[in-house]
C-alpha cells in the first residue's frame, strides 16, 4: 500500500469496568511485524463515511455494541507508525457499561479480549501512546463532567459510583464528602428501591437524572 | 478527486495580536464553489511527512514564519465538507508574536490577510466551526498555561501582558490582582530597562523566564 497522500483510519480505545478493574478492549493482530501484538480496534475510513461513523461501524463490528459514549481523542500521524502504508489514525475513546458485551472476532483479528489498564500486553503501532492518552482524558473528564453515567449500569448504589471513581482515578475518596457532593449536584435520583440479596442493610439504588454529557465539577 | 479511502489535510488557524485586536490569518479561495470565501491556510499531507511537518510546511509557505507555537486542535471529517473530494482535515492552531509577518500569496490563493476575530468574512469548508473552536482553546489555555509567551514580543510591559489577556478573553482584569499573580508565579523577569519614548514614567520591560509551554493556573 503506497499512497501519494496519507489515508485515514480510526482507532478506538474502549474502556469498561469489570471485576473491580478498568479494562480496555484489544484485538490480537495476525500480520507481521505485529503478529504477537495487540491493538485498539480500528480500520480505514471509507470514502463515503464520516470519522464518527467509521469509529461507530468499527466498534460495532468488533464488539456488537452501539450507541455508547464515543469521543474524538487525538490524531496520530508519525510517518513510520504503520509499516503497511501511510496511514494517519484519528483516535477515539468509548465507554461501555459493565454489563456484558459479546465480543466477535473477524478475519482480520486472531482474538479479542479485555485487559486491565495496568497490565497491558505488547501493543502494535503507536497504541502504547494512544491508550495512556485516552486514560488521562478519561480521568480528567471524570473530575469535571458527568461522564461516569456511560460506565455504570442503569441502576447503581452510591458505593458503586464511588468505586467507579476510585478504580479509575486509582485513589481513595472520602465517602462522606463524595456523597455530599454527588447529592448536592442533583446528578442522581433515588430509584426508591434497594439492592436485594445482599447484607442486612441493602443499599439504595440510584440512577443518573440525565444521560446527556454535561460539564460539572465533581471532584 | 475521488478516493476509495479518505485522504488527509492539515489546516492551521493562525492568531496574532495587532492593532489592539486578536487577528486570524485567512487566505482567499480561487476555485468554485468557494470563489468568494476565505479559509484558514492548509493543504494535503504528503505521503512522506508527519501531520506536524505538513502543518509547519504549510504555515511557512503561507506566512514565511517558522518555529512558532503550533498545537493540534481537532480533526474534522464530515463527508461533504470538501466538494473537491473526500478530505479529512486535522486542524492546528498557531500563535505568532505581534512583530510583522511577511505574507505571501501562492498560485492556489488570491489573497492573504489578517481579520479581526469578531469580524470574519464568509468562510469556506467547515472553517466557520474550526476558527471559533480554536479561539475557545486559546482562551482556555491562556487561563491555565503560560501560552501568552507565544503571542508577545520578547520584551513587554506588564500593561501589555494584561492587555493581551483582556483582548483575547474580551473582559477587563483587575490590574493589581493580575500583577500580583503574575509576579507570584515567577513567570516573567524584569529586563532591568524601561520602555523609552513614552510618558513621564516609562514602564519596566519584562520577558518570560521560560519559552517552553507549561501548565500553570494564571487566572
Amino acid at each position: 500500500m503506497k499512497y501519494k497522500y496519507a489515508v485515514i483510519a480510526t482507532d478506538t480505545v474502549i474502556f469498561t469496568l469489570r471485576e473491580q478493574e478498568l479494562k480496555v478492549l484489544l484485538i490480537k493482530m495476525k500480520k507481521a511485524p505485529f503478529e504477537n501484538c495487540w491493538a485498539a480496534p480500528g480500520g480505514l475510513v471509507h470514502g463515503d463515511e464520516s470519522l464518527g461513523n467509521a469509529a461507530e461501524r468499527n466498534l460495532y463490528e468488533t464488539t456488537g455494541v452501539k450507541d455508547v459514549y464515543l469521543e474524538q481523542l487525538y490524531t496520530f500521524g508519525r510517518v513510520d507508525r504503520d509499516p503497511f502504508g501511510r496511514v494517519v489514525s484519528v483516535s477515539y475513546f468509548a465507554l461501555i457499561p459493565s454489563a456484558d458485551v459479546k465480543l466477535k472476532t473477524t478475519d482480520a483479528y486472531e482474538a479479542v479480549r479485555w485487559f486491565g489498564v495496568s497490565r497491558l500486553p505488547q501493543l502494535a503501532y503507536d497504541h502504547a501512546e494512544m491508550i495512556p492518552y485516552a486514560l488521562e482524558r478519561l480521568k480528567a473528564k471524570l473530575e469535571y463532567t458527568n461522564i461516569a453515567f456511560s460506565l455504570l449500569n442503569d441502576e447503581f448504589t452510591l458505593g458503586e459510583l464511588q468505586q467507579c471513581y476510585e478504580i479509575i482515578l486509582d485513589r481513595k475518596l472520602d465517602k462522606r464528602n463524595f456523597r455530599k457532593k454527588i447529592k448536592s449536584l442533583n446528578l442522581v435520583d433515588s430509584t426508591g428501591h434497594r439492592r436485594t440479596g445482599q447484607a442486612h442493610r441493602p443499599a439504595m439504588l440510584y440512577r443518573f437524572c440525565d444521560h446527556n454529557y454535561q460539564v460539572v465539577q465533581i471532584l
